[in-house]
């Protein structure tokens, strides 16, 4: 357990009175997120994803459910032009092919050109050579936020994290000092999720507990909050911000989600129904 | 609005007695419509469907609700062979690549061949170049219908229509002159999705109106509407009528769906139970 | 009807004492799947999935459910490396492609080499010329269970089952002594779905009923079976065993969910419930 470090750490940082924003244990305690979410809501970002097939339609349903206009344009015909049209851009490697990999090299590289922000979520790096090589590659075009598991991100940042697939095999703590060195090497705000979701810039360290088990038994919640990071960066302006508003917003929806679900199938509808009305109801 | 000239013009094609079908404001009291769902159950068509990927689960499930026996061929080495053995085809370019493309004109080809009908569902035309080349292209080969949104109809009617992705920008109503110009056009009924549905074939205009808000909010709401009219055209032989019958039984599941839904998670479920069961009750 | 014939020869196989699974007319009634589902929720299996893009993300949420770990991975970059780190693999083909059928022969060819059991669902065979002849060619690579409908199963059995899409126009027990035939043809064990699903090893045949009609207006409820049968391989060890304990779990759970659904959408969100929690409630 290295939390107690980490902890420390933060308050450290909260010391030097680093202007991060800061979640304590109770996700919605943080007066900017209810801020984020109604901006979301009003301005309706256009959220370029290029995903994975096993989560498109959820992606869809997630960012329409905030607020957001989701469009998955995906082929090497149309990703740079629609770079040029969208607000932000998420590519996530979870089935990718050479075709792929080619158009996401190229929604990559015209969203740098354009200084389009954009979110890498790198699903199974280290468990498979060829999507490892190309995770690599694309994290040259710098993205803003790199959203990953434990087993991904301590793989990303040098250890090995011992993936058997898409699932993390160790916990978010165990991963937060790879997830700082992958911040500080890549420019990257990372966002490694897990029981405890770890923001990181490579020198602050944000925790968001909260969320729910069942959120692990239902298939791209973590893709979908990489979906929801992207949402939020043109939105907040700020990677950091984007990616602890996102897990916050998560975690609370799931807590909301948990308390009526008869099992992972009602869970994930409630999910929906917690992220099309957080934020909108009246403050207590 | 337009919404007053458009009446007019619809009264005074009821005037001159054409014996086209018609909802007053409340989309179920037109008689045929029904009639129209139970030859769907007891016909159970088979459609063949070469769809975006964000919605072939979606699309599946409404079909099936409805009675319908939905089939997603989808590969240039099948779809000629399907569209020989399925009673009606559509043909949505959501997420269209070039092989898809490949595969697109072949099946059309196929239907025009064996006089299959087959609607197209134009998603983003307009906003993208190449897929808007390629939907130009597709309408040669002379759909039954055209669904879509007043960006994309408005995009192929002549007009800018300033889509910004998959979603329209403006409203159904500002879009109905350009519906009107886009069927004279091509020959094909076209449907034009909104606040209210618009179906025209050039000469007469119906509207639709109906259905509930959180439909925009749920994704592939209009994709699925598209393989409904699909699904209607061998049932009822009438390019205008499918169009029309499908846009009034979406209203109402969708007005139904909306009284006990909870979010856009539990209205998605609702719907498709809506349309699992409308239909089939006793007459009041 | 030849439900009598099977039942009698059903019999005689219990009167010679072979030791294979029986479920009498109540599916929960065998002891062997309340211990099958829970070392299957204890052991988390890694299921290697090449499935159709229609029901990757139901897919994966059922086998999330029910506690396996499932990975789609369908690239011919990568489907080698991942056979030879999963515990299974499923193989289906409902929306094959040329480039999708490289990958298939590739892990099936490394699931022979590894010894790794794998799954194979010949979606459509019979129906369309291209999948038949890459499905022949696949069952040369020996998969554990080959599951189907009637019509799939007639047609490679050696009959015609006059399919006219995805789904079967005949009753399952109608194609019985064709899943025999394939069984015992091809060396592996056959899982025939239908109003009544039949297991068979080609001498011995094992009939479970159940279920709930409202399975068949939800897609995926074939495919999905078919990852069930391949998560509970590893388990079980038994490819007989594992089909018998798949169709009897999806048996009681489409029995309960259909209790409370009111349309097809719940039924769909019930039955994921039900599988979540199937097999941990306490034993009455």
């Amino acid at each position: 357990m290295q939390s107690k470090f980490f902890h420390e750490k933060l308050l450290k940082a909260m010391h030097r009175g680093e202007s991060v924003p800061f979640f304590e244990s109770r996700t919605w305690s943080h007066p900017e997120v209810p801020e984020d979410l109604a901006r979301l809501r009003r301005e309706a970002p256009l959220v370029h994803c290029i995903t994975n097939g096993v989560v498109t339609n959820f992606t869809a349903n997630v960012l329409l459910a905030l607020g957001a206009s989701p469009a998955m344009v995906e082929t090497i015909e149309e990703v740079a032009d629609f770079v040029r049209i969208a607000q932000v851009l998420l590519i996530n490697v979870g089935t990718i092919t050479t075709r792929d990999a080619e158009a996401m090299f190229e929604a990559a590289a015209a969203a740098r050109e354009t200084d389009t922000p954009w979110v890498l979520d790198p699903v199974a790096f280290g468990a498979l050579e060829f999507r490892s090589r190309i995770v690599r590659e694309l994290i040259a075009f710098r993205p803003a936020v790199i959203r990953g598991n434990a087993s991904e991100i301590l793989a990303l940042g040098g250890e090995t994290g011992g993936a058997k697939g898409v699932d993390a095999t160790v916990s978010s703590t165990e991963a937060v000092q790879a997830a700082v060195a992958l911040a500080a090497g890549s420019g990257a705000v990372v966002a490694l999720s897990g029981e405890i979701d770890y923001i990181t810039d490579g020198s602050s360290v944000i925790p968001v507990p909260g969320g729910h088990e069942m959120m692990t038994k239902v298939t791209g919640m973590g893709c979908t909050l990489g979906a929801l990071i992207a949402a939020l960066l043109p939105v907040t302006g700020s990677a950091f911000r984007a990616a602890t508003a996102a897990s916050a917003i998560y975690a609370e929806a799931g807590e909301r989600a948990g308390r009526d679900a008869r099992g992972t199938g009602s869970f994930a509808v409630s999910f929906l129904d917690q992220l099309s009305t957080i934020g909108t109801e009246a403050a207590p």
